[in-house]
């Protein structure tokens, strides 16, 4: 499998994470988000996603099955249904919990980080807020965050073990560490989130989160100054 | 099951579109998100959500099993998690196709409405472009739901059959069928996407979306005018 993706990007690290949990081999295609305006906003690229976004996961051919000439191959955007695919496909080890009310519960943290937090500090809205509206755009990201980061540990209370649902690590954690890594990009203060702050420890202690950290992948950069 | 939604939240319509088409019986709990600026924002339905959102989903307790004393509810926030869990609870009629690339496809398709075209039409947040920035909310919406739609037109345009992933619908339409909802009040231009209004009236003709319709739930209002 390929993966498009973007050291940085909070939505590329977690299927990152979860392609290391589940110890499965990938090509590492580095998307510069950043430099000559953006990679993704290359022509080409947008056969691979018309968001303009990562990541992407291309799938390899179907065994035995030669595409029909001309097919594009198989690719997946948005990181959730990507990480449902890892998790349909190679179950083994999970990224769910067994009982159906404790999956759903994990799937709403990575909800409410996935569709309540992350696209608030996407580069392109940013850059809407920042360049065309003339806001504030550290306030702007900080307000989402906090009222976020404060749903997640009210959220997490019902359901925390060593990990956000219960005793393994989920969608929940997998989308947890990468959103806290980006509040502590914008300055947010963290004082108020002792449960998610314990189990992103938990998390870093396991090699899938580790080694997949943005600092460690190849188009890895020093940070710009603020 | 008990539902707290809103008529006019596209979130909520896509849970009662699931329910509906699986035929699962619901107590229709409303949450009025204007009046009185707003009933989530109550402090007792914080124990609800505390992103103070709508939809949430309250589960009857466990058959034999009586909860624990002062056990909140089993509850689920975050319309996708909700979705799945009826999924994987309640899986005839299905809202996914079997094969597991066109299920990953219908869920990018989903995710690109809910987390890449409906956080930036939420209320809130068009409150703090509006107030808070003192930006033209309008412009904004349209801005994102233009990009959103254009991605969507293409991505339905390698799958689509009379649904937007082959012959059945899936999660992707239950997204679909709101957001173009939502894209009309907000005044958006859909010529452009002829697969997108070709598909929404095969939906349209079934009852699951035709019933579950904002207009026609028990908390509906005349729209104000604008």
């Amino acid at each position: 499998m390929k993966l498009y993706n973007y050291w940085r990007s909070s939505a590329s690290w977690r299927v990152r994470i979860a392609l290391r949990w589940k110890d499965l081999p990938y090509e590492y295609h580095a998307v510069h988000l950043v430099r000559g305006g953006g990679e993704q906003f290359a022509p080409a690229y947008l056969d691979v996603n018309p968001l303009s976004q990562v990541p992407v996961l291309e799938l390899d051919p179907e065994p035995g099955a030669a595409p029909p000439a001309g097919a594009p191959p198989r690719r997946i955007a948005q990181s959730l249904a990507i990480l449902e695919y890892l998790e349909e496909c190679f179950p083994t080890p999970p990224l769910l919990p067994r009982d159906p009310w404790l999956r759903a519960r994990a799937r709403q943290i990575a909800e409410i980080v996935n569709s309540a937090m992350q696209p608030f500090q996407n580069t392109s809205v940013l850059g809407y807020v920042k360049e065309t509206l003339r806001g504030d755009d550290q306030a702007w990201i900080r307000h989402f965050l906090v009222r976020g980061l404060a749903a997640l540990e009210r959220t997490a209370g019902e359901t925390a073990g060593h990990f956000l649902v219960g005793e393994a690590p989920s969608l929940a954690d997998v989308c947890l560490v990468p959103q806290l890594y980006g509040a502590r990009r914008f300055g947010v203060d963290l004082t108020g989130v002792p449960t998610l702050l314990r189990v992103e420890s938990t998390c870093n202690m396991l090699p899938a989160f580790a080694e997949s950290h943005p600092d460690r992948q190849p188009d890895a950069q020093s940070a710009p100054k603020p």
